[in-house]
């Protein structure tokens, strides 16, 4: 289960322009999640949310009855990405109907083993937390607008997680230190038995109590839209994770490569289309791949040289 | 043997503010490629370069029959990073007797197996290739001012080049590419049969004509001046190859690895003082636990999950 938003974005990158892309952390994640599991969402839309994107999310047997459309427009959002794609100015934030959103779970999903709280008010986040049984794993995600804002709020979501995902800037923000390998374990202090720390295009470096995990970037050269990489990055990891008997090391770790891989599908076109199109070999295939990119054969005789 | 600046750096951090520290690439480099091979320096410096400087130098055996002594003063750089250690700022740059640099190799380094050609002026990187028989191995390093400034010469330089290391904005702007993963692969294409991008806390990206490698940074939670870490790395790497028979894509990935665990120790203090005092042994130890940073146990029954 995902609670989070769902979106219709204006996009603009050096590739293009693009209005009323489906979008929303809900929608990122629960499409990529729809590859490993059955996923039901939990969000709000407006009287003007297209046909279309639901049957998109349900030919993916995307449960929605955790949608609640309401009078009003659907949550709209709108940003440019410069040259390099890797910072964004947001050009507009019209909350429209997701301003007044109280996740209410349906009776059907209140035992639910994984949940992902996307980037929404933290206090709805813990709202969300009341209203189901202890799941097997809680994941969360958040921004620096709730970090600037509502840390009280944030810390007391963070502290009930079990795998936080943020990102680079927002990790050295939470923690209030610039070193990045300081902050992650500090975060993991908060509470948290993981922290995921996603650097898009350097790859996601993760910490638990073991130690630290790094995965590289998947090398790609067509990058579109970085839109819904975080999002569609926290699908495949949590999806991953939902296949997995029990949930140690190895199995976190594998989890950042699919959700490093699966993000790296999102980013590859606008908005949901290369995620929506995408298949179990795909991601497979570019999984198998992953192995090539770290390996350096390290021999015994070559580790050390004298 | 390494062609490059030799320096007295000023350097502030937010950890504290040092003035006429030893610094410059081919120290850098020197002192780093020493913990593997004899080194020979080829620089000039000025009346002023301290004695206890070339004793510290020479404590590690490296040769300075290259290294010129001129009248006037030595080469002055002074630079501050600011807060998270990711950017700098020059303060000032005192060329002094390395703007009448002229690389004159001495009869003994003719024959060098391992040329490393530092950050200098692509003509004088020219004329050094000019001075000596073919090596084994050539690599060179260069900055955002000779792309700018010297593009054709830069180019001139790089076609000769068994190797170019350079950092991901470096690499972004000599490629005119905004993607990364392109512009590596456009580089090689200038000649290069191996590129190798150095991105800082997010580690390094090596290409070849075989594809892809990615080394994660060393987790480091004390980076007290990163000023040097390029060359060391390029030290720590040329010095492994040199120790290599063959040198094939294996072996130049393990030189990542080892380029990467050296520039690890060198921002741990200030200036150069951290790899003078390295020890082979100090190495080993990082570069055994390297191994541990990517590698997700992936067994067959978890990389598919259907």
């Amino acid at each position: 289960m995902v609670v989070g938003s769902v979106a219709l974005d204006s996009v603009e990158t050096p590739f293009g322009k693009m209005d009323d892309l489906l979008g929303g952390s809900a929608v990122h994640f629960s499409l990529a999640a729809s590859l490993y599991s059955s996923v039901g969402v939990v969000g709000v839309v407006g009287e003007d949310f297209p046909a279309g994107a639901v049957e998109l999310l349900r030919a993916r047997e995307i449960d929605l009855d955790g949608l609640q459309r309401m009078p009003g427009e659907t949550f709209r959002w709108g940003g440019r990405y410069g040259y390099d794609l890797n910072h964004r100015e947001t050009l507009f934030t019209h909350l429209n109907v997701f301003e007044q959103f109280e996740p209410a779970i349906p009776d059907g999903y209140r035992i639910t083993p994984f949940l992902f709280l996307g980037n929404i008010d933290p206090q709805l986040q813990s709202g969300v937390l009341e209203q189901v049984r202890k799941p097997r794993i809680v994941a969360g995600d958040t921004m620096n607008y709730w970090i600037d804002g509502k840390k009280s709020d944030l810390m007391a979501v963070i502290s009930r997680l079990d795998i936080l995902l943020l990102n680079d800037a927002e990790a050295r923000q939470l923690a209030d230190e610039p070193n990045l390998i300081k902050a992650a374990r500090a975060i993991v202090d908060f509470g948290p038995e993981c922290v995921v720390v996603k650097k898009g295009e350097h790859g996601a470096m993760m910490v638990t109590r073991e130690g630290f995990f790094f995965a590289p970037p998947f090398p790609l050269e067509t990058v579109i839209d970085p839109t819904g990489a975080g999002d569609s990055f926290a699908g495949g990891f949590m999806g991953y994770l939902s296949r997995c008997g029990e949930i140690g090391e190895s199995e976190l770790r594998n989890a950042v490569i699919h959700g490093t891989v699966v993000a790296s599908f999102c980013v590859e076109d606008f908005g949901t289309r290369r995620v929506a199109g995408l298949t179990v070999d795909d991601i497979a295939s570019r999984v198998d791949a992953f192995s090539t990119l770290t390996n350096c054969g390290l021999s015994s005789s070559f580790r050390r040289w004298s």
